[in-house]
Formats: C-alpha cells, sequence, structure tokens
C-alpha cells in the first residue's frame, strides 16, 4: 500500500499548483494527476453536475489503486467532499479545509474569500472558517475572471490589475487582513493581487497546507513511501496539446507525457 | 413536417444571439434551443471532443422532431459539420459559412476574424473565405477572454476596450476592411470593438445572414410554418439558473422557461 500512488484531480490546470507544492514536500512520492479537460471549467457549473464529474474523476484515479486522493479543486473540494468520502474507500482531502486553517493559523480576523462562483455559492469557505475561528468576519468576492485571465498567460498583464482592482474593492473596503486564494489558479495571479492589496494583507493559497496534511495523514497512517525516486503520471479527459502548453506554468515544471482517457 | 420546430445548439448561451434573429425573422416558427451548459465552453476543447459533443447535442435534438438543425455555435460549425450532415437525417445549416459569405458581400478584401481557440485553430473561416473570395487576404486572431468578459456582463467595461485594443492591434496593422465575429458571443461586445476599430471597418456577424439561409431554406424545401404564434422551448444540461441570468441579455429577452436534460 505504501508504494501505491497518490491521486490528485481537477478540473483541468489548477490543480497543478497543488501537484507542485506536493511533488516538492513528499518528493519519494508517486502522483497520478487528473485533469478533467473535456468538461473544464467546474466553476460555472452547478453542484449536482460538479459531484457527477467529480465522481467519475475520483472513480478513474481509483481503478489507477491509488492510497489516497486529493481534490486539488475548490470548488469540487467545496461541493463534492462529502459524496466522494462517502463513495469511495479511501482518505481523502481536498484543499478548502487546509486553505481555512492556513488563513486562521496567520491570526487574521477580518478574512476575505476569492474563488469561482460555484466555490463562492456554496458558502462552503465561510462555514469552514467561521467553525475554525468563531470569532473572524469572513467577506467574501466570486472572480470569474481571473481563471481565463490566468489561462491566457496574463499573470503580469496591466488587464488583470485592473480587474483585480475591481474584484478586490469591495473587500479592501470591509479592511480585510488575510485573503485566502480559494481557486487554485490564482497563485499564478499573486504578483497582480499583491500589487492591488498592498503590503499589510496576508496572501494565503492552499497549496502547501495541503501539502502538509497529506504528509501527516500518510505519516499517522504509515502509508509514506519509502526512499526512492517519486514520479508523476498526468492523465487528462480531452487531447493534451492544451494542457501541456498551459499547464506548465501551473506545474512550475514541463509535461513531457500526458495521457488522454475517457472517464464517465 | 412545416410545424415541426427549427432545432439550434449551443454550447451555452451565446447562441442566442442566433436564436434572437431567428425569431425575429421567422416569428411563426417553433424554435427548440439546447445550450450544453455542463460541457461549456467548447472553444478551448478539441475537435473530436466538440464533435463528439455535438453529435449528442444534435441527436438530443432530432428526437424532440425537427425539421432543420442550427448549429449556432462557431467552434462546433468548424469542427464538427461535415460529421452532423453525414449522421443527420435533416438539414444542417452552421453559422461559418453564412458569416464567410456575409463579409465576402460586403466587398471586403482584407478580412479579419476573430474567434475562440479552437475556431481559430480549424483554420474553417479562412478555408471558406478563400472559396468565396479567392482574391481577398484573410487574417485571424484568437480572442480567448472575450466570452469570459460577455459573460461576465462586462460588455461596456474599460477593461474589454482594454482587451479588445491588445487582441484587434494585430489585425488593424494588417489594415483589415471587415471583421467577421467568430464567435456568437461577440455581438454583446460590439460596441467595445467598435470603438476599438474606429467607424470605417465593417463589423460582419453570422446572426443575420444564417437566418436569411434557415429561411431560404425553409422557402425551397416547402418546409415553412404557416401562419399562427411562434414558441421556443429552452433546454440546458446542467441546472437552469446561470443561463437563465446571463442569457436574457444574448436573447434579448427574459428566458421564463428552461428545462434541464440529461445527453449523452
Amino acid at each position: 500500500m505504501k508504494q501505491h500512488a497518490i491521486g490528485i484531480f481537477d478540473s483541468g490546470v489548477g490543480g497543478l499548483t497543488v501537484c507542485h507544492e506536493l511533488i516538492r514536500r513528499l518528493p519519494n512520492e508517486r502522483f497520478i494527476y487528473l485533469g478533467d479537460t473535456a468538461r473544464v471549467p467546474y466553476g460555472t457549473k452547478s453542484p449536482a453536475t460538479v459531484t457527477q464529474y467529480a465522481l467519475e474523476a475520483a472513480t478513474f484515479l481509483q481503478g489507477q489503486g491509488i492510497k489516497l486522493l486529493v481534490v486539488a479543486c475548490n470548488t469540487a473540494s467545496a461541493v463534492a467532499l462529502p459524496e466522494l468520502r462517502e463513495k469511495l474507500k479511501l482518505p481523502v482531502i481536498g484543499v478548502l479545509e487546509p486553505g481555512a486553517r492556513a488563513a486562521v493559523a496567520g491570526g487574521g480576523c477580518r478574512i476575505g474569500v476569492v474563488g469561482t462562483e460555484g466555490t463562492i455559492n456554496s458558502g462552503s469557505y465561510e462555514r469552514s472558517l467561521r467553525s475554525l475561528a468563531p470569532e473572524a468576519t469572513v467577506f467574501s468576492a466570486a472572480c470569474p475572471l481571473f481563471v481565463p485571465l490566468a489561462e491566457e498567460g496574463w499573470a503580469e498583464h496591466p488587464v488583470t490589475r485592473d480587474v483585480a482592482g475591481e474584484y478586490l474593492a469591495p473587500l479592501l473596503r470591509k479592511k480585510i487582513d488575510t485573503l485566502v486564494f480559494g481557486c487554485t489558479h490564482y497563485p499564478l495571479l499573486r504578483k497582480a493581487i499583491r500589487s492591488t492589496v498592498g503590503p499589510d494583507i496576508e496572501l494565503v493559497d492552499s497549496a502547501a497546507s495541503t501539502a502538509t496534511e497529506v504528509a501527516d495523514l500518510l505519516y499517522s497512517e504509515g502509508l509514506m513511501a519509502g526512499e526512492g525516486e517519486g514520479e508523476q503520471q498526468f492523465f487528462v479527459t480531452d487531447v493534451p496539446t492544451r494542457f501541456r502548453r498551459i499547464g506548465s506554468s501551473f506545474l512550475g515544471a514541463e509535461l513531457h507525457v500526458v495521457t488522454q482517457v475517457h472517464i464517465g
């Protein structure tokens, strides 16, 4: 079981920012990543549809013989986690709870959350943050253009700073002290977001805390891989061309071998 | 057969701009519209995946007893039309050829085309324009942010003008005299695009010429509905909330009844 891979899935390339952190943190592990690029994005779709897609993705990864599933997509983490945990015979870790924990650990008491429409409308971050820090006040904002801007490669484009200015203004008026990136695409926009919010607001993304949670769980369950060269396999549900081209900036490395599979 | 409906499909809301023109032009007809909102967008997906989705959508509409299918999606028109025509026992009209014909009818000889990545990469507009007007020179540009900007309701936002400026600059440098909207979302951005290109460039969208082609075909085949009150039915593959909210500005009318269906 220790030698089994860790499964990671996302609607597309965004989860590669989490994959990057997992590889850095757990260099001996084998990772199998699935991007559901034939049906991306999840952020504009309904909870029922996202849950169905997430179950199909998870079933594919379970069939690959994984020891743990990481849901590296905030929208799926926000709406599908209970059903995934019920249906799979595996530990399942989402990115939302680690993100919320990281925000609270920073000591923030006026916490802003940005994410897709699906994530924000679900109210899952608010619930998670309120249960961890009942004294904190939470403000949230959907930022639908952030994903297409990140995928367009306009991370440092003036347009991205303008869009960030517009989306974040209502949160800044609320005097937030912490801003949670509730979408795995947003770390690519960190510079534009930082220049919009100024130097004093704590920016939190869930990749590092998700990696910590995965490491802790592997350790406590005795599932950590032994010494050795880790490896990664990448699967997508549409042809790999665009995933390979766009994904490398999310992973921080070239994506050499990407295989198309049919799921669902 | 005359009383049968006209089927229209698109990946989501964009085709409602074509539906609007069809209703205006053919007020006695019954229309059945399907938006594949569970898998939208098509513009970033591969020809094989788009073709599969288009066949599933067309099969659903054929099952509703339609007399004619309008593919109100440029990406699907660009990549899936031959297979749709082969597999369906119905006349099939896409938006791409009518758009190309309208551009050529305007007398343009330096024609710019803007569209999704899928439409532009297919080269279908270039082929269609070259066959209609071998003397014309065609320049094209993918504009991936236009669809999310239109769906965000930022049609007249300064950011949209900045994005249009950046995407259209290479075409303006080529001294185009005509610009074809190779995506059914783009008519919503007409003002921002007009202010970017100035008053002298002919802007062509395929809705009107598609409606003309549909009317001509109904007439020549003796399929035109008799006098009477036309009506419309709207189906989507995800829950209707977002389609209803965003779609009304595309249709130019409220979307009261929208029904979710499962296809594929």
